[in-house]
């Protein structure tokens, strides 16, 4: 029984075993020594496409040749977000027990679409996201589930909301309804635009939702919320859901959870805390103030494929209620009934996908191979490491700071003597661009408040203090290369 | 500038290459001797979870610890979809290439979510795409875009829809609107549950998705539909999508794609082909007549890790209108914006995920491994050994097909001498349940105009004449046992 099929192409295990071997040597080389890769990738829009054959290949090739366009084509076109030197957007960096991970999973390809089809995918999963409950010190009564990005998490929570509100928009839609009003959603001016897309998404329309102003630290005003629902709910409209941010994408701002939940309650909103970055820093026991007030919120996002460590893609999603996930997307067709249905949790219940590859391996190999300790340590260090580099920045003439260090990601710019801020924008664009371009690190920008500003973020697990230094050095020097030529 | 921050629980390089060389291994081992474990876990509810600690660790512990229990507690809970006698559902199976390509992709951990953040993973992406494209002999003029299930690429195609009716939804949302009618959607009876996902989870209403009558072999009536759309036009609906099945989930049955896009065009409808099962079928020149009248269609999903042997997760949405999925879900906020962005397609653009991970390169690997000849070989075969069960059911008495066979799905039931209905749907599960406990191949069901009906789905790359000869061995051995019994 154990023949395989002899057909056009057929893999031996030796010829697997003997390219996976190279495979797992030349990642660990990679790891060790991706300073010899330029972080960001100097490829040219279309070079890697054109450099592959326009058609599909006729015959099967042995691996060998594709590794070797691999590493002579992709490689060059990879920008290297495990690269110590990735200071860009968030970081996404992945962890040794977190690739053995995946590569296991792959081995498996189980689907975890129904608890049958893998019981080991359902219940590990429900395992880990319990286990990480606990690292950021949250109380009982949370689901969770792994999706693969924050966007799609916060669109399930704004689904559950949607469907929260009683008006069976599951059912009946929201078109030409006489008993609908319009439904409001509610997030701070410095949220993520993926609370943007999923309000799109659900129909809700791109004017309802509703950018309540921030404070001088980029958090939202509760005051402002209060005064935006009360003057929604006069005219007419049905708040929903308020997000409010543990960490914004510009600044990681932290917006005052605890406020928001008092308001929201008072009109029945469902709040949806979006801690995409920031909600895993909860296990170091001085962040853990970040999660303050979540208790009381009815969903929570939180990726370990940014800070965690784990390999792309890995978001979860919690909610203190999965019914209202279920009453917004289960659906049961006859081809999908199983024996075990009602005493079994079935994923593909919480959610539109159906197929669910097996994620949660590599997230609890990460939590296993570092532990609680392991993991805070990780994270305080890359804190350390920002504050550090924020008071070089303080210190030295001609930068500053431009919003508070609260976690990870320092925000600054260069500010010559009576530049305006036409020449600062410029300026420090051309600096950001000379220092990608140049290939030993990689930062990205944003602007609060119209004014251009620097990023760098720091949370790859692979970052050290050498590499914030020469990013500094890296830094100061394109500032004076460019000054000096003009 | 190689250092690596020495912090609690770090691995070295060398513990890596040890742990990813004995995986490499073991995977190795378990694909040329999956016989050995019963496709089905025999896991109970609960069992997995129990078996390990409820609480986190607060150390981290060596990977050889966390290998046991992958080994003794994880993999008795895995269902072994890349077991040879997985002939439920329909297949997700992983070629060795694929699970290199997934092993490298882990390690690169690259994010495509603009060009520049890695151009390989959005030009390799289109590239793979469109050899796919090329492999099923479509026209031109597709743009291609993975995602992680046909769910989401069919949730997507719709949203494009929804956005192409000019109401402005996206900015406006649908509820307390007096312009906008009630937007319908057309699918058959048999459609698989993810269009119905999607409609609701677009705020249209699951009354609002019409399923249309089939004729005699499970197939969309096309005259149902115009009848169907018509009567909606009349009554002041707005119809404004059609989802053609090509590849049931029950039957495999094929809708018929050219008249639907006829009568679809008639009323400015999106058509949206669901092939995500027998779509890559068409890579067979006997088969390609499959996507008959797709290039009329608006998009198209098929699934490279259904019968592509590609390991979960990977769909592929193509689309002849790309800019209605920008104009759907595109936003730029000022943290993405990069200099290369007019140039260059950011697959961020055309849908809710902001993170991407690099699928394409599994894919590829599997492309080029196998070739055209090596894929449409398997494909082949797995049509072939589907005949030939069907055949051997045919021809035994107290056996019978309930379906053509058109693919690789035969329906077929046990329908002893004067039982009724009940009585062959209780033997029929019975029969289903026993073999599916005794591990050596795994089967699910469907209902067919309220007839319990088996399925033997095809579509493991690791799957042989054996497997099939010894399904049905298994079915007649249980079929006796339990009439024995009786």
């Amino acid at each position: 029984m154990h023949t395989v099929p002899t057909l056009t192409g057929d893999l031996s295990p030796d010829e697997f075993r003997a390219a996976a071997h190279a495979a797992v040597d030349w990642i660990a080389e990679y790891l060790e020594s991706s300073g010899q890769y330029p972080v960001r990738s100097r490829a040219r829009p279309g070079e890697v496409r054109a450099a592959l054959p326009a058609a599909p290949p006729e015959h099967g090739e042995p691996l060998g040749a594709m590794l070797r366009d691999f590493h002579g084509t992709i490689v060059p076109g990879i920008t290297h977000w495990n690269h110590p030197g990735f200071f860009a957007y968030f970081a996404n960096s992945g962890a040794y027990p977190g690739i053995l991970g995946e590569l296991l999973a792959a081995g498996l390809n189980a689907n975890g679409m129904l608890w049958v089809t893998s019981p080991a995918v359902t219940e590990l999963e429900q395992v880990t996201l319990d286990w990480l409950r606990q690292l950021m010190g949250l109380g009982d009564g949370w689901f969770g589930e792994i999706t693969d990005t924050a966007s799609v998490s916060t669109f399930y929570a704004l689904a559950a909301a949607r469907e929260r509100t009683g008006f069976d928009i599951r059912g009946k839609g929201m078109a030409a309804r006489s008993d609908l009003p319009r439904l409001r959603v509610y997030c701070s001016e410095h949220a993520h635009s993926s609370i943007d897309k999923a309000v799109i998404a659900l129909g809700l329309g791109h004017e309802n939702l509703v950018k309540v102003a921030t404070d001088e630290q980029y958090r939202l005003r509760p005051e402002a919320l209060q005064a935006a629902i009360e003057a929604d709910v006069a005219a007419g409209y049905r708040p929903i859901a308020v997000v409010p941010c543990v960490g914004t994408t510009s600044i990681t701002s932290i917006d005052p959870v605890p406020e928001v939940v008092r308001i929201a309650r008072r009109y029945d909103c469902w709040v949806h805390v979006d801690a995409a970055y920031a909600g895993v820093a909860a296990i170091v026991p001085e962040l853990r103030y970040l999660l303050d007030g979540v208790d009381g919120a009815d969903s929570l996002v939180v990726n370990p494929h940014k800070w965690l460590f784990t390999p792309m893609d890995c978001s979860v999603l919690y909610t203190r209620d999965p019914q209202a996930l279920k009453q917004a997307f289960a659906l049961l067709p006859e081809y999908l009934v199983t024996r075990t249905q009602d005493e079994t949790v079935n994923l593909m219940d919480y959610g539109i996908q159906l197929g669910r590859r097996f994620r949660s391996l590599k997230l609890w190999m990460v939590m296993r191979a570092y532990g609680r300790d392991g993991l805070a340590e990780r994270i305080r260090h890359h804190c350390e490491l920002a504050r550090e580099f924020a008071g070089m920045v303080h210190f030295e003439g001609g930068w500053e700071l431009m919003a508070p260090v609260t976690l990870s990601l320092v925000c600054f710019r260069r500010v010559p003597d009576g530049a305006d801020e036409a020449a600062i924008a410029e300026l420090n664009a051309a600096i950001m661009e000379r220092v990608n371009a140049r290939g030993q690190v990689y930062l990205s920008h944003t602007k609060l408040d119209g004014r251009y500003t620097l990023r760098l973020a720091i949370g790859n697990i692979r970052t050290a203090r050498a590499h914030v230094a020469l990013a500094w050095s890296e830094l100061r020097a394109a500032a004076s290369s460019i000054e000096r030529r003009e």
